[in-house]
């Protein structure tokens, strides 16, 4: 009896959480209000109160969820040993972030990179959000430079550059498709595996001397 | 005399529209009262409300410089022939963004990165800003799907990728890289172009065929 009522109290959790993304990746936190959300989840007031006390708790709990499944899609990319080359790892990324979780929740992968646009600027005005995205980052930039380092070790890649350097330009190229997404519309994350590939077969660049590619 | 006039007005338009910035950079578009921004740059409300009729045409104002600036950069940085390599472009491109214009004007990098993340949020609610968004977003992959023809056509790079998904992962990377300065702090740009001059360094994947590399 206990466990079904749980799995029942989640389950409308759930769907209070997936109806707010849905608004939130339409609408922007700021002009969603809470009414919004009652008509998206076709619950009473008091039914949505009783889990969340006001539109803060929820964007809290969306902006945590949303970061939550990021780090998890980086330190899973992350896993592979040996590591997967820079274009498998950003198009794993990508699909698992903007096709799974949130993802399909909030309504496809403009939806999810609308939120997380969304996200970014939130942490900007609450310390707390800003806590829980300086903290998920820092585990995916230090899985993500082991990776670059396995690169190194290998002999795939030039040794002279700090791993964590290429690290954050991995993630940066992962965060900016998505700021694409949100901005301009569906994009096929072929296109980003595509780029990263091109990048890398240019070899080292002229200038630092061709004994490097 | 008129001529004097007209440079009054245009250094108190641009006083104003510093001012704003600032408070933009510091505290969001949404938290921003033209209460701060008559404290801020220490005007009575006459004396702003004669240049701009209110927050939202303040934030139009802002939006649209910076886009234009942002787009200069990139159409900048794609005009030199010989095309520079990827890594000295997105370094050209982040330092003059970052360094330049509203970049000092909001008070150094991480500001006018924070007023970046801002405007992409704000131009999901804005159709009119999203169109100048998206207007030059079209002009520099433009521009940059050139450059990338001109590394293919001149055997630097693979060419059997299009050249546009090549540039649009150029340009997420410094989106990218823009988003972390915003959320996490001031990082040396010269991160970012190591980060891509590794990436070149690889060579074409295994996976593809070692003759192209």
């Amino acid at each position: 009896m206990a466990r079904v009522s749980q799995e029942h109290l989640d389950a409308r959790r759930r769907q209070i959480l997936d109806g707010a993304a849905h608004c939130f990746a339409r609408n922007g936190f700021h002009a969603t209000s809470m009414q919004d959300v009652l008509r998206e989840v076709d619950l009473s007031a008091g039914a949505v109160y009783r889990y969340f006390s006001g539109k803060e708790e929820l964007i809290g709990a969306i902006v945590t969820e949303v970061l939550d499944e990021i780090r998890d899609a980086f330190e899973a990319a992350a896993l592979r040993q040996p590591p997967e080359s820079p274009d498998i790892l950003v198009e794993q990324v990508m699909r698992r972030v903007l096709a799974t979780g949130v993802g399909v929740r909030a309504g496809g992968p403009v939806g999810v990179a609308r939120l997380l646009i969304q996200v970014w600027t939130e942490t900007l005005r609450n310390e707390e959000l800003a806590a829980v995205l300086r903290g998920g980052y820092a585990k995916v930039s230090g899985a993500w430079t082991k990776v670059v380092e396995a690169y190194q070790e290998a002999g795939l890649m030039r040794a002279d550059i700090p791993a964590g350097d290429v690290a954050r330009t991995m993630i940066a190229t992962c965060q900016g498709f998505a700021a694409q997404q949100a901005l301009f519309g569906e994009v096929p994350i072929d296109v980003l595996q595509n780029g990263v590939r091109a990048l890398m077969s240019m070899g080292a660049p002229s200038a630092v001397g061709s004994e490097i590619s």
